[in-house]
């Protein structure tokens, strides 16, 4: 019996414990191929199998139409920063960013190191970006609407995203995606790191509009531009085989165990209600984020004192709940509980909140 | 009992048998943290010990004095071939790149792409990159030399280095890294792609000189300029955690089982011979290299007709001898027995020859 803790690591985080047993019991010997998975082909029938797979599964889960490509890129969302407005913001043309904390931050910061044109068309700085903005100053003419769907430090969340008139919203997704059904329609791309809610660290997921590949210059360096990547269905060099094998298994559990995004949303939406009850504006937990931008991810709180929160991380870790620290950036306490994190490690973390508030309340 | 294969893929590659056992032993629970080592965050201790380890290990391999440094980055060795001119070539600069096939031809045009100025100081492309061209016609005033240490495809391998007059030499190495001592001082960075000697893919290494990092414009992307990476440890956004963890165990194998790189270096010279020993111009089998230059990682070579090569690539893995297919663009056949291939999977490969040779010659 392996001795594992109910891990709330933000990223990298969980993984479902059948996808690791998976890759435990198959890792010297992958599918009789009389290879581990880490030393096999990027050319081979099993690993086109793999990468195949995996681009139906998330084809399927999200309802994509032909006219949506799925792409593995490496580099993380850190790169996706650089790649988007390198191959979508000509050097006349403008783009509205919204801006909810740390990695929308960045994002800005990227496209401006580029010489590009950035209308912040949103912010909740005023606040400590403890809110999705609703009112949004769009520009009539922008190549893209970028926005961050999830802060992972801040603890919020868009819950209904913006009408932008057919200007294509580009979006990361690295910690909510796959997490609710998603209407798709009015998004150009959307990139996701893998590292929260779809495997390892070492592999960013892009989902892209047919549309999108179409404006991007051709002389852009190979690896910096889309459609590198969609011409060569991601394997234009060696991609990061055993982060997108993963990330597969993560897609087969999300689709054939947990029966899809809308039963994998039902089950977030009570992990975290059942976080959120616990907390009040004048209570012992203080949830940071407005109400209605919560996260269903990432579950940002604070407690009376640094003291108390200091000693809850440790107390909580001796009791087998790991990774509840907040950002360095922000300090207090937060719980990840994307996809993988099951509801008996919340139901878990509840048990271990009530019985610290009684005893330091 | 698993039934491995005896592995001669030319990337991803065979991995010492030890490594897989150990990743395999902990995958559930990484030294009692109640995690896999994909769970782990990024900034725990346990992974500040993995890079650190791994580092220091290349840093004694290599005999690197302080002015060296390791880095981790993502995108392989297609990435540098963007990288290094966007680091180190300024727009009135030119570099000096010798050609040897695929992957020198790559890099040269990705630096054209940038629209860097680049001399191709040498070439062997008049005899379909069969050589490593001795004399070459050196800029004086390069900002670097560019080589390619060793061709998977072509079967060919620098084996003394050119004098370069003080000018840096950059080298893409991943095909024969830490394959055979090296004296490292006229290098200024040296880039690997993992999935040949090093690890699994998804990261490639980096080994770069502290006055090439004072080179570098600071207004690069931070994911595309070796300061970020140098300034943070490889830790300025989420790396590649699994395939950084996979290479801190081949360089332990190396250095702790193997005993370094010229126990390593003399065994692959063993490996090398005894399957060059089978070849001859008129033979059955015939290198497609000049001998002066042959790889000691990647054995090329051509049988009588197409057909033959056909019967002994599927016949030989009906016998257990994986991935001997040459490149497709190339064609023939080829044997790659970097660092982790095993002298019984050598043995094996040239007992199963000389059988072949005997049915069919």
């Amino acid at each position: 019996m392996e001795n594992r803790i109910h891990n709330f690591n933000p990223g990298p985080a969980a993984l479902p414990l059948p996808v690791l047993e998976k890759i435990k019991d198959s890792f010297l010997n992958y599918q009789s191929t009389g290879m581990s998975i880490t030393e096999i082909s990027h050319r081979s029938k099993p690993f086109d199998d793999i990468i195949n797979d995996a681009k139906m599964r998330t084809k399927r889960l999200l309802n994509l139409g032909d006219n949506y490509d799925v792409l593995f890129i490496q580099g993380g969302a850190s790169l996706q920063f650089t790649m988007v407005p390198m191959n979508f913001l000509g050097d006349n043309a403008i783009a509205d960013y919204v801006n909810t904390g740390t990695w929308s931050t960045k994002a800005i910061k990227e496209a401006g190191t580029l010489g590009k044109k950035v209308n912040v068309a949103g912010s909740s700085e005023d606040k400590n970006f403890s809110y999705i903005p609703k009112q949004l100053d769009l520009s009539a003419d922008a190549a893209y609407v970028h926005i961050t769907s999830n802060n992972t430090i801040k603890g919020t969340q868009w819950h209904e995203f913006p009408e932008t008139n057919g200007v294509p919203i580009i979006s990361d997704m690295s910690s909510d995606i796959l997490s609710r059904p998603l209407d798709i329609q009015n998004f150009g791309l959307i990139y996701a790191g893998a590292q929260k809610n779809l495997g390892p660290a070492g592999v960013c997921m892009v989902i892209i509009r047919n549309d999108m590949l179409e404006k991007i210059p051709s002389n852009l360096p190979s690896m910096l531009k889309y459609t590198t990547f969609s011409d060569k269905n991601s394997l234009y060099n060696t991609p990061p085989c055993f982060a997108i094998y993963t990330v597969q298994l993560v897609l087969e559990w999300i689709e054939d165990t947990v029966g899809g995004l809308e039963k994998i949303h039902d089950i977030n939406v009570q992990k975290a209600n059942l976080l959120y009850n616990l907390m009040s504006d004048n209570g012992f937990y203080r949830g940071t984020a407005k109400p209605d931008s919560r996260s269903l991810m990432n579950v940002t709180f604070r407690l009376p004192s640094e003291d108390l929160e200091k000693q809850f991380v440790s107390e909580a870790l001796e009791n087998g709940l790991g990774g509840l620290k907040g950002h360095r950036s922000v300090g207090g306490c937060r719980a990840s509980i994307y996809n993988a994190c099951e509801m008996k490690s919340v139901e878990a973390l509840v048990d271990f909140m009530k019985t610290f508030e009684k005893k330091n309340g």
